[in-house]
């Protein structure tokens, strides 16, 4: 079963509105088992969106299509399909009346625009989800079919969740496959020696067809590696991931720091929890990042005890007693991680330092970056060369240093 | 001259990440007066790409693709430009030399899958701008031209800017329509009030012809106003903007904070610069993101001290001599902005506490949040209800306490 999804009105081509819809429709299909090779933006053009309804039926078995059902002129979705379908538009009077109760009801008169929201083509049928004035639209063409939904997303889900998914089960019959997906995450190694490493396993994946395994770099959420199962029923694709999924963190080893799509802040959260440890931060380059990486999760409060940071100088030397001199060096970083953990009562100390750019600072380069963990009595603190801008430098930063801390506490 | 997107990626059809690279594109090709008529989005497989890359150079004049240049399998735009365009991919001696300059810079070695971003179609070269690994492909066919750009947005923007808006700019000759558009800021309206406002004015606007005027409400970037013009020539356009745009700020007036695009941390940056003032900031439930998006800017160093993360209560108490008592009111906050200041030697002191949820504290209700802002010994404080999850409560608080300071800054 094949389901493309065209996305129309010209604010998305222009940029003033990003299409979340499209995404958020395409990760339904596959989460149903439905193939979706395609997806398409189209504007608010009556000949065009025609001709993207055409194609997208050539190619697939259903369409969906998302926008342009308001009241106004330039809403063509209705007549756009009445032209796919060869008939014409007829006023639906139970609809008529649903959308003048909806006026009535919020003690407004319905204008007559609104009467265009209850045209329906011939032969299609209103959806029974309807929390706004726009109706989705069942429009069969043939032995295929196009849903039409609007494209405010608290009207569109509805829609999707409680009819078009429940109607493409039901014409894909009882065989329809079944994709689930789990998402490792790494940090550490790029993209290219991730492929390298799993280059014969993927290899034996995809003749034996079992699954398949992609890669994502996300910025400071790592690398992430998602394994995918396509399966008759659900209970048989979970059993191939539980399978697949160990063996895949496996031959990564150590960059793996979850194998259930979790962010680096918690993993290392839950392992402070573990260990009954509680951390604070100081921070120079970044700014305040980690500790609000940290912070952003519910329930930090139990191991997160707050955090320094010393943008200035003479700050790190008077609140974090660091010793006077050159601040991008480790035994700065290393001295920033006692001295926060201390100051703040904490067990483990964090610290970052270095130069975000654009510009150099005490003649050292941008992305040269000092990390440190205080643990234990004792600091450990390295310097690596993060890539990119200013923003990239200290992003890699954050998720450096906690990858530092998982490591660490991982050995302990 | 018309310009298609093809934006490649299964996991933007699975709806893994969301397609922000083709709105950001659309509205740069807007902005240049180049119309985008249709965006498409295709999985990583070969002949798909293909198809779709044909069909878009049949509707358009040039055609941007974005994504699979990276050195994994399932990167598959260069082999499908080389089919589309019926010649033999090249390695290219100085491209895979400047990418190997680039692992040995960051001291990592090369791996061989690298190799392969440094093959180019037969008759295509590299961009100059290249952040990454990536190089970005200028790939003519007949008279037409495909452009190849990463998917990594800080990769790709830079190349759109520096060499395909040029090169296309270039092929459209003199005669192309101008679109220009410039936002204004504004933080404290709801858009209905903003549009209730503007109303009046847009009309005349629309029955004129002379501009047109749009709302973005874009989080803790606050609600942009966008005013875009469309002329003959660039200086036209400008001409209409520089009266249009202040007497769109004047009819909204005091919620206006940059009338060019500038975020409030800039705006309140450049105050403090302006004033010779240093600041500090104390933040509990914001818990570092009102300091990072201050160190964000370059050249915060100028004005910016540093800050604590009192995340603890008693990190409020000990640290900044909180009186001990409930943390959740007023007098904390204004106490945390002054020990702040002068904890690290700061002019002015920043704070905020506050229920990010998802549950209450000391009784008191998510979203209920104290702000305030020392400065001449005085300090101010005021308790907002935000809307929203933890994650836009925590970000319309760092913006609501900016605009705290931009206001009192103003004032003085």
């Amino acid at each position: 079963m094949r389901c493309e999804v065209v996305a129309i009105g010209t604010e998305l081509l222009l940029g003033q509105i990003v299409d979340t819809n499209s995404s958020w429709i395409g990760e339904q299909l596959a989460l149903a088992g439905v193939d979706c090779l395609h997806q398409v933006k189209v504007g608010d053009n009556l000949d065009r969106i025609v001709a993207a309804l055409r194609q997208a039926l050539e190619r697939a078995d259903a369409v969906i299509c998302c926008g342009g059902l308001g009241p106004t002129q330039d809403d063509l979705t209705r007549y756009a399909i009445a032209e796919v379908m060869g008939v014409d538009l007829l006023l639906d009077d139970e609809l008529a009346d649903r959308i003048a109760t909806m006026f009535s009801s919020r003690g407004r008169e319905m204008p007559a625009n609104n009467y265009r929201q209850a045209e329906l083509p011939e032969g299609a049928w209103a959806m029974a989800q309807q929390p706004g004035t726009a109706a989705g639209l069942v429009c069969p063409v043939g032995d295929k079919v196009i849903y039409a939904v609007p494209g405010v997303p608290a009207e569109m889900r509805p829609m999707v969740l409680g009819t078009v998914l429940v109607d493409l089960r039901h014409r894909a019959g009882e065989d329809a496959a079944v994709i689930r997906s789990r998402t490792i995450r790494t940090w550490g190694w790029a993209e290219s020696k991730l492929a390298e490493v799993l280059d014969p396993y993927m290899e034996e994946l995809d003749r034996t067809g079992r699954a398949t395994v992609a890669f994502l770099a996300s910025g400071w959420e790592g690398i992430k590696v998602r394994v995918t199962v396509k399966a008759t029923t659900a209970e048989q694709a979970d059993a191939v991931l539980d399978t697949e999924v160990p063996a895949v963190a496996a031959l990564i080893g150590d960059p793996v720091f979850s194998t259930r799509d979790e962010p680096m802040e918690q993993v290392v959260l839950d392992q402070l929890a573990a260990a009954g440890l509680s951390v604070a931060v100081a921070e120079s380059l970044t700014g305040g990042l980690v500790a609000a990486r940290l912070t952003g999760r519910p329930g930090a409060s139990a191991v997160m005890r707050g955090g320094v940071v010393s943008y200035a100088s003479d700050v790190k030397f008077d609140l974090l007693e660091v010793p006077v001199g050159p601040v991008v060096t480790e035994a700065t970083a290393a001295a920033m991680a006692e001295g926060v953990a201390q100051r703040l009562g904490a067990d483990v100390g964090l610290a970052t330092t270095g130069v975000a750019g654009p510009d150099e600072l005490e003649g050292v380069a941008p992305g040269t970056v000092c990390l440190a963990v205080w643990l234990d009595g004792t600091a450990e603190a390295f310097t690596v060369r993060l890539p990119g801008d200013r923003d990239q430098v200290r992003q890699f930063a954050v998720i450096s240093v906690l990858d530092l801390l998982r490591r660490r506490l991982a050995r302990r």
